[in-house]
């Protein structure tokens, strides 16, 4: 069976030698020093470990079932649940007046990628309540905020987030569910939504639904959708559950992986729901949290790619097979450990490198949000929000690509359920999909965040590389041919591809279009190896100063030289492939496929 | 529910257009007339598309169950099987003496490409047995096929192929499995095999095993395996069914797809085995017929990528969510369909730019094949003997990734089971693994095959291209452009390549196997970017002739464009990173990792 240790040494070198955020002004940064980062994640990487990981499997055979109504989740998440509860995780950086310990979101990224890593369905049903608190707590009334989050970010109550209906997912302007106004000031639902994460389930008193629906009357398509806050169980003045609302679960879904979540189809039948935020603001209310949220499946990505790489890892060391050419290794056995051989090293170099290089991605991701929200900081809300479809669509394409590889690892064994691997690669095909699915992102990336504020986002990014490098340039001639001249190359490429947009996506949009997802992974790729020059500059100077453990700051410039080599070079072939147009991609007519 | 439709135009294009089969002279191919071959396929077809595959999905669902010893296959599959058997399928190629019809290995593989796309799990139990006969055709006595074979070319009795065991796959000199002899020139047979495809079911009289194992007091490691027959039933003098042999399902294993698949552990106790071939020399009687069995799973990889995306293709057609930027297509509709997008043409047209190239270099293949074993031509030999871990690895391994390309077409849809899109996708997975990882593909191509007869055959490839293109050139300068430029350059990609592991691959041997696994990857892309040129160049010679339907050809000039403009440019990645040496690939200890 697989098992998972946090890579809590890793987290703190990327937290303190790469982003030193202890020494940053954002406010609440102060205090975070190694010390007490060091205390947060190895108490949440023992939790994951040793309470999440072993049920992981158990979700994935028992999965979910639904039972006049109720849906049971697998044996053992609710205790694990109320441990979660009592270690106060959901309320990481929630304030302080509902609950919460008011962390930082960077801190919360790092926790996340370990319960992540450990059981992604289970740390659904956290997720979808923090994602749903946010909104409330960015939108809510006070009164809102009264009822609704103290139990929330306790997760005694848990949240949903209702978007999809059957025949709409992304063109979400053609959706059906209907509100209607009541004298009272509240709202009647009605419609069908499906795929509904968590949207039914034993762990908690009750459900709070964040609903998108029409008002009647409202203006046509997605500018007529508002969001409402539809409970399970009605709240009552005093704040206890009064009576069951009209909404219930009609199905759960068979889906790929992510068993031990309830994928639910939510039926709302004259359900009571109460606006939040404004009438027809909906799309904006709901997409506030965007950011965290897709930031939060981008990590995922990366956990899943985490946890199925420590496995193969170790059964590359353990299984023996073969010899190595260049001479016996392990003479007193019957063969040599898989780990021997170059292409399975190459397997999991190809791994090792990017879960690190997504790491220091994801947390430097983090910290820009918290940049933006606690400082205040426009800049760092732009570049974040230019990031965000990078970060979710690049890390769970590589992320899941990096699982199919460490099940590769195992050969047959890998395809057999009882050995855990396929259950990592089925969990992580989702994060493809959901919060947007990939293609979704480049189009986002490239239709809209590209050439936000008259692109000024895009140009603080390569400004941000070519400093860097200019900078760092001219200290060590090995780092830079290593790092930072492929680090140069890779971005003059994105440079060249964000240049072939501006002018050929004049003459024809489809031209910048028919690129979006090739540019969406070029643009990953300079993200993963500018932070794998932050981090061989990093591990560079602790070996020059003698700190540390010498052997980790070496393996790091290993591993990022392999980067360099190995991975970044993709970006010639995306510009290649960004240059040959439209043309190519739309020649056929639909007919003729 | 996903439906299917045999690509039986494309098929003919290919042998009649491209490969022009009737026109060769290899013994049997003068009787494959385009009406004759239409009319095989066509049934093939029909039986592929109304009779196996409606039953893919009862298969994933249901799957093996294992009760008192005895494999119960999910509901439907033995009639289906019944019908299988009564239209010849399993003896297309089988010998006429046998019952077989004789016909080339190329019809064989093209209807196999059917019916794996249509269902692989039940496919197997068909394809097992057909390898089986193979071995015991190759190197049987009279007697063995005679025994056996009528029974087998019939598929009454289904084979099994055993050699995997708990502690070894790849590194089968680990095996641990006893041949003891006998005084009646019998064996008897002790151990344990794994992975055992076909192992027990429910369709046939009789399994036929051939079980590799170790005779005592034979040489160390894998010069001392020898290949057995082991029956399930023991057979009479007059061929009837006798005792029960020695040999039984342990357990059958829960797997990520192929569940219509029984994958069993097979235990020997004592189980009587008669030597097939010669002792100590079993491992080379089980690899006689390793070309056409791994290219058979190459064609698997095909076979999926095929069907998932017609399935995606409907889908991208009906489906409506969102509006075409560069103006209304559907104005009738609350939008258009998914297919005016230009990420997701990109997304489809990988789809079927890679499923016709690799169904043009399967059928190639298939002919090398009968070239060398009809016409007794070494040089086609030595060729599909270079290719076939080609064939294997790449279009195993692409062909997963389209089926994970056409999953997220469906966006959320993709993931339920109901839809049937993850089937694809947990069935494919498989092909990268069994007949060899293709690690030990890319391994087998590098270290073996490069160098084989004095690097002859590779040689004889490269000049295929050269001459090809040199006889090409000139007559319509869009096409050299679009099509022999970049084949040209792609081909000396890989020349480069081969050049490099000629000259750093002799200083050290890693520096050839770090890139083992680009350079197959290389190969095959100049392999489709060959047959996209041959393709193309047909599709243009009927355009020009005014023959045939010239939308059809469009269609096809169209694709191959597409493939040459986006897909081929990947050998100059491949390329640099095979040029990146060993290094990066082994600069860690295995305890830093």
């Amino acid at each position: 069976m697989p098992t998972y240790t946090a890579p809590t040494k890793d987290m703190q070198f990327v937290l303190h030698d790469v982003l030193n955020i202890a020494g940053s002004d954002i406010p609440g940064y102060a205090d975070l020093e190694p010390d007490f980062t060091s205390a947060i994640l190895e108490e949440a990487g023992k939790i994951s470990a040793e309470v999440l990981q072993p049920l992981n499997a158990v979700g994935d055979t028992e999965g979910c079932a639904l039972e006049n109504g109720v849906v049971r989740t697998p044996q053992g998440f609710k205790d694990a649940f109320e441990q979660v509860k009592a270690g106060g995780w959901p309320g990481l950086d929630m304030p302080e007046e509902f609950g919460g310990q008011n962390m930082p979101y960077v801190l919360n990224t790092a926790v996340g990628e370990m319960f992540s890593a450990a059981n992604q369905a289970f740390t659904m049903y956290q997720g979808l309540t923090h994602g749903a608190a946010s909104a409330i707590l960015a939108h809510g009334s006070d009164e809102q905020k009264q009822t609704y989050l103290p139990k929330m970010v306790s997760c005694d109550w848990t949240g949903t987030m209702n978007l999809t209906e059957p025949h709409c997912g992304t063109d979400l302007g053609l959706m059906r569910t209907k509100a209607e106004p009541q004298d009272d000031g509240s709202y009647k639902l009605t419609g069908q939504k499906i795929f509904i994460s968590s949207g039914e389930h034993d762990m908690a008193e009750n459900i709070i639904h964040l609903v998108l629906a029409k008002i009647p009357g409202g203006p046509e398509g997605i500018k007529g959708v508002s969001l409402f806050i539809v409970p399970k169980f009605l709240v009552k003045e005093d704040g206890s559950l009064g009576a069951r609302n009209g909404v219930s679960c009609g199905k759960i879904e068979e889906k790929m992986g992510i068993h031990g979540n309830s994928t639910c189809v939510m039926n709302y039948d004259g359900a009571t729901g109460y606006l939040l935020g404004q009438q027809h603001k909906g799309m904006r209310a709901m997409f506030t949290m965007m950011n965290e949220a897709r930031l939060a499946v981008g990590m995922q990505g990366l956990a899943q790619a985490e946890v199925a790489f420590q496995n193969a890892l170790d059964y590359a060391k353990d299984r023996l097979q073969g010899r190595d050419v260049t001479g016996v290794k392990n003479p007193d056995g019957p063969a040599d450990p898989l780990i021997v051989h170059p292409d399975v090293r190459r397997n999991l170099m190809d791994q090792k490198s990017f879960t690190e290089g997504a790491r220091a991605f994801t947390l430097w991701g983090a910290m820009l949000i918290d940049q933006a929200h606690r400082a205040g900081d426009k800049d760092a809300d732009g570049l974040i929000s230019l990031l965000t479809p990078v970060i979710k669509g690049f890390l769970t394409d590589q992320g899941y690509d990096m699982t199919v590889q460490a099940q590769q690892v195992y050969g047959g064994h890998g395809y057999i359920e009882e050995w855990g691997m396929s259950q990592f690669t089925r969990d992580a095909r989702i994060a493809m999909i959901y919060e947007g699915a990939n293609g979704v992102q480049a189009l986002d990336l490239v239709g809209r965040k590209l050439a936000q504020d008259g692109g000024k986002h895009v140009m603080a990014f390569f400004d941000l590389v070519k400093s860097y490098i200019a900078e760092t340039k001219g200290q060590d001639a090995d780092f830079d041919r290593d790092f930072l001249d492929p680090l140069k190359a890779a971005s003059k490429d994105l440079q060249a591809a964000g240049m072939y947009f501006m002018a050929e996506g004049m003459k024809n949009p489809n031209n910048a279009l028919a690129g979006s997802y090739d540019f969406m992974h070029m643009f990953g790729h300079v993200c993963l190896g500018y932070m794998w020059a932050r981090m061989g500059k990093a591990a560079r100077e602790a070996l020059d100063g003698g700190t540390g453990d010498p052997e980790f700051y070496a393996t790091k410039l290993a591993t990022g030289r392999y980067y360099m080599a190995r991975q970044l070079p993709a970006t010639a072939l995306h510009l290649a492939r960004i240059q040959s147009g439209a043309e190519p991609v739309m020649a056929l007519e639909a007919a003729n496929f």
